[in-house]
């Protein structure tokens, strides 16, 4: 099982080390950040991304920016702004804020503090996502029976986008871990591959059978009967289970509906955000039209102007078969809030 | 209003002469088949596709069969078995059979008869887009009144697509030729982006407003309310409306459905193959996982053999708003079978 750890803080140079993902599956480098610049940048390019990891980042955030402050001598408006930076690098990502308020009462404290909270918010999100995951193989075998399953997923969610082990990989995980996964369909993920490029090669790693098909093939594969149930993950689920998630999720949870068969969420209870009632205000973040008129390296369309990339969907609650985190299982298709696991 | 013509008969030469779409949109460039190898290569590889405009490959590459023959000293039999080599070069494709069935009882009359055929085919085709074009504009203001509609489109199904004019682009070229388009959505349609790369640089030439989006948005955009309707084109049309066509067609289709919008098929009603009662047993080209793995010469994804990539979906009639050829109008939601407009 793969224990690939994507964030990490190395204590020497005081610096967070990340797995550059824009450069997977073809080249495996991690590098240091040693200042904010370096960090937000990272975030901004996708070196590091999936909900759960930013969460860890955002706490290991602060810790090296009070490390930067102290050596440039920040006064504490300034190491606000820098950490306020940190916070904002990702606006759909609740997790990124989340991490950074995990440790910012303790920034009056010291270095210490924070870095010792920071360690306890990554460990927790370990914990979280084995926990979670035995929840959701739990859940899967309540509803479908115990059998060898076909399940389709979108975007990453394991190892990659968490501390480690994952959140939607992590259940496939934990059911492969039972002998009972058969076949993963991994969309891959435009624009930015995601699944071709980190979940395939997640999967690989732990030797379990694996397809990556483009996205538009998602519906078809799911209405052809090849796929038991879909899991994805979440960047921010509102109170009543409306999910924003990965651009794409929303057409995998409609055709999961059409064909009778479970859509689930797997995210750790920190990305349940109950001060939005619904999922219609959450923000969407646009980014850059290069992403889709480019790919590889390679022009494919002539004008960037003419691009539209929102980066997430809202995937409204009717369509959600269940919601897992650490805490539980919530069924906001059948008009349960997921208030009770967040 | 665009005037390209993908597919077009060299007298001089007798060769087709196509534009290669796979170099679309940053290089423009024409080239002579003058053999039936080179065809077959052509139609394989996609750089003509589109079933209307395959349809005239058909027709013109029986001409090219017998002028090769004839050089080559070919059999009867020979000849025969390279025409078939023509019709079955695309599985999913019903029109390139159609094209080539158009023309074959003439092959005893000689080259002659089979050119005059052949274009006849071809200025058929066009005067069938031009026609049915109307139609759809004519059924989608009797749908939705008129004013500016804003749409959404997959894959190709303009001048590229067919002989000229197209299907699908060509409603939204007959409703632009009426002032009535706000904004074209167009899907980069994965593995070959004929989206991105064919539609806008027709949209383009046509000075129609569009944004391009991944495949994956299509969903979103259309649930948000950004769509008034849906428009595609068809490989093959089942009698009772089921539509095989581009792989992601149906995840669009599903969306219209759950958003209460119109999803319409335009297609020419050589599309339309009653032999078929439904989609169930329409064959599904599977193409090379290459297209998903990589693109634009990047590698993208690490194992072929982990790849899956049908080239169609089929889309249940009960999706299916309206099927538009040139004889008409029918709407398979509501039960009614394409064979009136076939």
């Amino acid at each position: 099982m793969s224990e690939i750890r994507p964030v990490v803080w190395v204590t020497e140079s005081r610096a967070v080390r990340l797995l550059d993902q824009t450069l997977l599956p073809l080249e495996e480098i991690y590098f240091d950040c040693t200042t904010v610049d370096v960090l937000v940048d990272a975030i901004s390019r996708l070196a590091v991304r999936g909900a759960p990891a930013l969460g860890v980042v955002g706490a290991y955030g602060v810790a090296l920016a009070i490390t930067q402050g102290a050596n440039q001598g920040w006064s504490a408006d300034h190491l606000h702004l820098e950490i306020l930076r940190i916070r904002n690098a990702r606006p759909t990502a609740v997790n990124l804020a989340w991490g950074v308020d995990q440790v910012i009462d303790l920034v009056g404290k010291g270095f210490d503090e924070v870095l010792l909270k920071a360690h306890q918010v990554a460990a927790e999100d370990e914990a979280a996502n084995r926990l979670l995951s035995k929840h959701g193989a739990d859940w899967i075998i309540g509803q479908l029976g115990s059998k060898k399953f076909r399940v389709l997923t979108h975007c990453n969610t394991g190892s990659l986008a968490t501390s480690t082990w994952g959140t939607a990989l992590g259940i496939i995980r934990e059911l492969n871990s039972r002998g009972l996964i058969e076949m993963v369909y991994a969309d891959e993920t435009r624009p930015l591959l995601q699944g071709s490029r980190l979940t395939a090669w997640e999967l690989a790693k732990d030797g379990i059978d694996y397809k990556v098909q483009v996205d538009g093939a998602a519906a078809s594969t799911i209405l052809r009967g090849l796929v038991d149930f879909a899991v994805i993950g979440a960047d921010r689920i509102a109170r009543n289970g409306d999910t924003a998630n990965k651009i794409g999720s929303l057409g995998v949870a409609i055709a999961c509906k059409e064909a009778g068969i479970p859509f689930v969420v797997a995210a750790p209870s920190s990305t349940v955000d109950v001060s939005y009632v619904d999922g219609q205000h959450i923000e969407i973040e646009l980014r850059s039209p290069h992403e889709v008129t480019n790919f590889g390296g390679a022009r494919v369309a002539l004008e960037l102007d003419h691009a539209y990339n929102p980066a997430f969907d809202v995937t409204p609650s009717r369509y959600v078969s269940a919601v897992v985190t650490e805490k539980g299982v919530a069924t906001p298709i059948s008009g349960e809030s997921v208030e009770g696991i967040a």
